[in-house]
């Protein structure tokens, strides 16, 4: 019963989020500028300008009934146009508006995803380390997700896990590059040989498997970091994206479907979604919001902050002997902790006001993340509380 | 299976939006100014000067960080505490901000609400005529929609039908007043008996059937009518708001669900709203515009425009001789027409440019809406129109 499902999940709290609060709560005793507060992955780093400016000239200029106006339930057209093109410039594709579905940031676009090809006694796969919320997205939508195991020596994609758990069931596989929380990005030759094992078992089982590529993270990549744009490699990709980390509006929830043009009945599934839409009370992102990131379609926030911070933990964690993978992307760095149970190890970095989250509910226990969206003076500061609690804690 | 229950879909077009499309096109040729667009229910009237201004402030002089940044899962603090605020200064109720939950629009309320309270083998009535988008909203969620047949005596609810259809499946009863289509306010009494009949039911099924309460069109009511504020009489309510209609901002998507805090845990469903939305992609209405109707709670609209339009067009189809109710609020009218098949009646006035929406799919054969949400001036010019048709038609 769905009703008692809900009700079950208000006795399970996010690590997460009581980690944020206990930082929230030890901020008011030490000022939170002494708090490392590694917990959430939100940005911190203001939206462009001409963000700013564009909606502000729409506010003034626009007529506000046009302005306000209902969205087309797809979408409205020139912003799915503009999202095209801009598409088709920098990846080489060949989007038209007609594979295009404005969404409410990359939770909605999943949520579309998901209902466009899977239903009841469907499974859809992820690998770990994975973003927890693919739980209730998934279940909640009476699919089951399938965690294939980390692949920790690097991780790119566990395939011999994967091929074993590949059933007739499977009906998607939801891949997320760059990756929350392992900072990793899926290398050419990991989405190459993933579309391979797709391709390969679609034929046999005689019916498609679809993939969705979650890629809220996918402007934020490093210097020198080989990082593809999944769908040109996978005809049946639905590629989920949001506006939250790229121009920093997490709250405005603002992102989009792409179908590949390729996909076959890529316009139909468009269409599909908006018929989801009605039945999940969806019903289009704001319209002042998408018309004023269809005004900056190309732009970033200034999102150098990112690497910055990265190779300054990174060269620390491993100076202190972690083991770490280097990220190429994201905000999130996801280090082995020092001893097997990293409950217990982020809980002991507490005593010097370093809030670490064990990866236990990423599908990969005994690592941690650190989410270093933050400012870089804390990141500086926040290696002496590390030096600290490595060798107070264990001798290093 | 759901995936196919969505294709299907794509085959039924909307009666409304086929309509809408034709006065598209017919304006092209002669003018959309000489198209008597009597279909969509779209605001007509721009969103207060004030909201616009608030807007541009926010965006001067807050911090970009904060103004897009993620909005807690119930919604921003504030935003609640000011809607529960205002909702007892206005109506004398004592909701706190614990009994509030923002949405995207009231489609997304009532996503919430009926989630909150209905699952499989559970029915939810509603009583015609009714919005059509109640199909999908409560079928799609995988309960069923019963619909009790018109009083068309007056639009208030048909008790006795109501009664012999209610049955211990019943988990609660969707209403909509002001109502879409027929322009009707339920009086206090229809709402008094309407909850004395769920608590006598509630009881003798053992279990509580709840109230959900659609109340976009809450503050378009006209001088003189009884218009009861729905959740003073019955605790177990689930109101359900937008402020499409009142702020004119219905491609913004933002509304709430305010639950009764006599409701019997009243703050465990707001709890379980945050829940429903990892499932179903919505994860809170934007920020910017949460906080903008904030700051104009208790304005609206110059909302005068449909009273003035609704006079003129009473008036005139009493003195043709049509059937009709005289609407309340909203800005909707509901006249029965004039042969006995609505559809006929409607495709017959195309001819005349008039465009009438036939009520077949609002649950009530027969009769037609049109929605004067459009200038007085051309109100004026197609009451011409109209009388030609009538005439020419019917020989009145």
């Amino acid at each position: 019963m769905l009703v008692q499902q809900y009700k079950d999940m208000l006795n399970r709290k996010s690590v997460i989020r009581q980690l944020s609060e206990f930082a929230t709560e030890r901020g008011k005793e030490i000022g939170y500028e002494n708090v490392f507060d590694y917990s959430l992955g939100n940005p911190s780093v203001p939206t462009p300008k001409e963000f700013t400016e564009a909606l502000i000239e729409m506010l003034k200029q626009d007529d506000p009934m046009t302005l306000h106006g209902y969205s087309p339930s797809l979408g409205i057209t020139s912003v799915r146009e503009t999202i095209a093109d801009s598409l088709n410039r920098r990846f080489g594709m060949h989007y038209k508006k007609e594979h295009i579905f404005m969404t409410s940031g990359a939770a909605g676009a999943i949520a579309h995803a998901i209902r466009c090809i899977a239903g009841a006694g469907d499974e859809i796969l992820t690998f770990a380390p994975f973003f927890p919320e693919y739980n209730p997205y998934v279940n909640l939508s009476g699919v089951e997700l399938k965690i294939v195991p980390a692949n920790t020596e690097d991780f790119q994609i566990n395939f011999e896990e994967f091929e074993k758990m590949l059933s007739p069931k499977a009906a998607a596989v939801l891949i997320n590059t760059p990756n929350n929380p392992s900072g990793i990005v899926y290398s050419t030759e990991t989405i190459k040989r993933l579309a391979e094992v797709l391709r390969k078992k679609s034929k046999e089982y005689g019916h498609e498997i679809y993939l969705i590529s979650d890629e809220p993270y996918r402007e934020i990549v490093f210097e020198g970091v080989d990082a593809p744009f999944v769908s040109q490699f996978y005809e049946n990709t639905f590629l989920c994206y949001s506006f939250s980390k790229s121009l920093s509006l997490p709250g405005e929830r603002i992102g989009y479907i792409a179908v590949n043009p390729d996909c076959k009945d890529a316009e139909t599934f468009v269409n599909m979604c908006g018929q989801i839409s009605r039945g999940i009370g969806h019903n289009c992102p704001p319209s002042m919001i998408q018309l004023g990131v269809a005004k900056v379609i190309d732009m970033t926030a200034d999102l150098s902050v990112y690497e910055t911070n990265m190779n300054l933990l990174y060269e620390e964690l491993i100076r202190l002997g972690f083991q770490c993978v280097k990220p190429g992307g994201t905000f999130y760095i996801f280090p082995k902790a020092l001893e097997e149970d990293a409950v217990l190890f982020c809980e002991k970095a507490k005593k010097y006001d370093l809030i670490l989250v064990p990866a236990d509910t990423f599908g990969c226990p005994g690592y941690f993340r650190m989410a270093y969206c933050i400012d870089t003076d804390k990141v500086k500061r926040s290696i002496e509380a590390l030096r600290r609690f490595v060798e107070s804690e264990y001798g290093r």
